[in-house]
Order: C-alpha cells, then structure tokens, then sequence
C-alpha cells in the first residue's frame, strides 16, 4: 500500500490578510506527502536546490515520508511568491522562480517502481505521463492539473488523463478543462476523457466526487477564518489518496470516507501558513474532525 | 399543525436561456403554499386583481390550499418581469407593477389567527412585524427577506427579527444583512439579531442551518440544466416549514430532515418554468428524491 508522489518541493513567500511567510516550506509534493503521511508509507520524487535547509529534510522525514527520490542539484530551490486577498479563493502569483525546478525530469529509483498508488501533483502533463512511464504496477493513479497546463498543454494532459484514474481538481479547473459552467455536465465530460472518477473541490462549499453511476457531496469543514489557503488542494489529495492506500480498497465507501479524511486534513492545513499547523498535528484530531464532518450531514 | 403564509400572490413574465412565460402563476405566496401542501394544511393571506385567472384558484385549491385570506381587490394582480443569463444565479428585474399588491395591508381572517407555524415570505418587514401581531399564538415563526428591505428598511427588519424564530434567506442576503464574507462569521452575526435559527440557500452548492451550538449541511440536489429558477427559495422554505409542520416538532432532526425536503421541493421547482412541474408532482416523487440526498452524503 506504497504510495508514490510526484511534484514540487519549494519554498513559499505568501502573503494573506492574516499575516505572511518568507520562504517558507511549500510545493505540491510536500503538502500532498505529509497528509497522506498520516495514512500509509509515502516515496517522494522532487527536486531541490543546495538552499533546501536541512531542517525541511528533518520534518518530512519525521514524517515517515521516504525521500530516496528527493533530487538535490546545484542551485537554488523553486521558489514561488503569492497573495491572497479577499475571499482569498484565488493567489495572485507575484513572481515564480522555477530555479533548479525547471530542468526537472522525474527519475523514480528502483524501488519507486512498484508503488501502488500513484499521485501525479500539478506538474507538466507530459512529465505525469512519462511517471507512468516508469510505474510498473500501479492499482490506482490520481492526477490533479491547473489552469496553466489546460491553457498551454491540452493535448499532452487529454493524453495523460486516458491513464488516470481519477482527477482531483478544484471548479474553476473542471470548467475550464471541459468548457462546461454546471459542474455536473463538467464533471460528466472529464469522464469521457478517460479518468472513472471525478473529484471536484470547491472551497467553502465542500466537494463532489462523480463517476458513470455514482455521485457523492462531502461538506466543507466550517472555518470563520481561513489563514492561507496554500496547499490546500495538495493537501486535500494526500489525505484522500492515503486513506484510499490505508483502506487498501478504491470502492465507493472508501472514496466517500476518503473524501471526508482529504476534508479535514485540508481545513486544518489553512489554520495556519506553509505547513505549520501540520507540525502538531496528531491522528487522532484528524479523526475527531472527520467525525464532526459526519455529523453536519447526519439526519438520524 | 396549520401553517399561515404571508405573501405574494402574482403573474410572473420570465425570460430565461431555455424559454419564457408571461403573466404565468407566481409569487413567494403561491410557490410556498404549493410546497407546503404536500406536507400539512396551508392557509394563505395575499391580494389579487380582478384580472387573477379562476384556474389560477382552481389551482391551489386543488393542492387544497384555504384561500379565505386570498382578498380580490378591484385593479391588476402584481406582475414581475425578469430575465434570467448566465449560471441564472440572480434575476435582472425587468418591471414590478405593484398595482393592487402596493396597497397590501395583510389583514389574517379570524380563522387564521390560532396558525401555528408562521411563515412571513418576503414582504416589507412593517408588514411582516403586523401580522405577528395578529398571530395569536405561534408555535414557530419563519421568515424570509430580500436585498431591497436590507438596504432600504434595516430598522423594521431588525424589529421584525426580534420575533422571528427562523430566518430563511440566501448567501448573498446574509452577507448583506451581517456585513460578513465568511458564512459562517455571517450566520452567527444574524443570530445575534433574535433568530434562534438560521438557514441559508446557497443554490448549487446546497444549504446550511446554523444554530448557538448547532451545524448543519444539506447538499443540492444535482442539476444539469436549470429551466427557471423563479419561486425556488419559496419553493424550498414551503418544503422546509411543511415538513417541520407535519413532524410537529422543530428540533435538530425535525429541522434536518425538512432542509432535506425543502431542497427536494425547490429542485423539482427549477426544472419548469413556473409551477408547471408541481402541478403533476406526487409525494412519492419527493420522497423519493428526498431519499437519493440522502445517499449523496451517506458514508456507510
């Protein structure tokens, strides 16, 4: 029940109306490895520069998290700075330095191969296509995309999505990759490109899963404030894929308790900036707030 | 169990991308009355013209609705006119001719007096708070409002508030009436104002209720195409207080179950222009409907 993740590790500026961060750890692969961490044995394939301080090794270490495929190379560390204002359901990018992330050709070492659950971060569409490449035997391929890649990268990432099996992406993304408003028809039409299964994010108002007979509405955990939504998303994906890898099974309960673990883990993640909140955090508040996620849809 | 409405009765002109209807049945009256028929007796206070259609009455009468608080009044019925673009989120108001609605002075027949349940739909709140007085003994009070008594009538509707029970109102009315993006911080600002209750309608994305020490979340029920929004709030709140009516209790479970209801009823509202759908609507098809919202968020 390995999971294999594959994206950014980088240093994060944010800047919100609750404060701000200055290099600050962030990347997909990282918020993805450290929620998921919380369910099952994580392998981690990103890239890092000579500038990586020694104490992010540290924590994603204390997390279990396996970083054989953590690629130093000389140079500085994919930095990218963002503010969020107003509803902050949106960052506005004030600058992206890719640095040593630009020549970034994901390699999994050997014992990468056989990982059985595979999450495909927000990376180019054809990088994630030539990560399955190198997967031998994976039961299960969740992949996420952006904005950037739908605009810039659509025929590599339609030719990516034939071999994922599910998409896990936020409504403005599913609008934007299948042209539809309603998220229904939206979510229908990513089917057709291949994924069986849909996940739709959508902030404040929870999430929605879809596939050819199914269809299933988790709640958004209610938050008064939310701190810095970075990483929320990638968040989210770690705890749904580690419990999907931790309940060994991809059925339709599992999915839907899934969603509910990916839930909590994401609304603890905005409490406070990078990963801070995620360094005290414990199992056992995961599933406290899960339960309380149960119990605001319950009509019993 | 008898439920008192206060409201519009009208003939609504609408335009929407799938097609229009002039002067067809409206009103926030009419479309709660029909929702809440199914569920437990209506009695109705409203005004019409001389020009209000006999099959009109026939109508509500055959959905056994009392209409001895239905005043004819010599003119024209209130007639709206709006087109709805886009996601049809929010109407553009082409003309109100008030006509013999502009006089409305709600006057409860003596029968109506002992009601029960209350629902005072989106008229001026002075009026609302006026037919408080005539109730004599309402075991719940339900309200709704709208943008115009926010931003024109604050201090009636804040009196008026002091003596409601449950405020039934959209996410864009909450925030205009707390001052509060977040939702959340919203709900507790307007339970501050006397409801003890708050439900808010959040279209697509579905509904919450929010209570000192309560939380709730019902989800939309999924729609791929929306024909006409019109009476879709007043569909769900006659849904919601029918239901609360026949369980005979507003407790926690009573109130989840009718949020349930409320959101059956308005989406069987949207998929025809105005109540064209309910007019061959069974209770069985609700229930039915009722019970797939159910599944939605099941995690057995």
């Amino acid at each position: 029940m390995s999971i294999l993740v594959v994206g950014s590790v980088a240093l994060d500026s944010v800047e919100t109306p609750h404060g701000s961060v200055d290099a600050a750890l962030g990347g997909s692969a990282t918020f993805f490895s450290v929620a998921a961490s919380y369910f099952a044995p994580v392998r981690l394939v990103a890239v890092v520069g000579t500038d990586f301080a020694e104490e992010h090794v540290a924590f994603l270490r204390s997390r279990g998290v396996d970083l054989e495929g953590l690629e130093r190379r000389e140079g500085k560390t994919f930095h990218w700075k963002g503010r969020y204002t107003g509803d902050m359901n949106e960052a506005t990018t004030l600058a992206t330095d890719l640095n040593v992330y630009a020549e970034f050709d994901p390699k999994l070492p050997a014992a990468y191969r056989d990982s059985d659950y595979v999450f495909l971060a927000n990376i180019a569409p054809d990088l994630q296509y030539r990560v399955l490449d190198q997967a031998t035997r994976p039961r299960l391929v969740t992949a996420d995309t952006m904005n950037l890649w739908i605009n810039t990268a659509k025929a590599d990432l339609l030719r990516t999505l034939q071999r994922v099996d599910i998409l896990v992406i936020n409504d403005g993304e599913a609008r934007l990759l299948s042209g539809e408003a309603n998220l229904i028809k939206a979510s229908r039409a990513i089917l057709r490109m291949g994924p069986s299964r849909v996940v739709v994010k959508k902030g404040s108002h929870g999430a929605i899963s879809l596939t050819a007979d199914s269809y299933c509405v988790t709640p958004a955990y209610p938050l008064e404030e939310v701190a810095d939504p970075t990483g929320a998303g990638d968040t989210f994906a770690g705890g749904f894929v580690g419990y999907v890898a931790s309940a060994g099974a991809a059925d339709e309960r599992a999915i839907r308790n899934a969603m509910l673990f990916g839930t909590a883990l994401a609304s603890f993640d905005v409490e406070d900036f990078s990963l801070n909140r995620q360094r005290a955090l414990t199992r056992a508040e995961i599933d406290r707030r899960v339960e309380e996620l149960r119990e605001f849809v319950s009509t019993d």
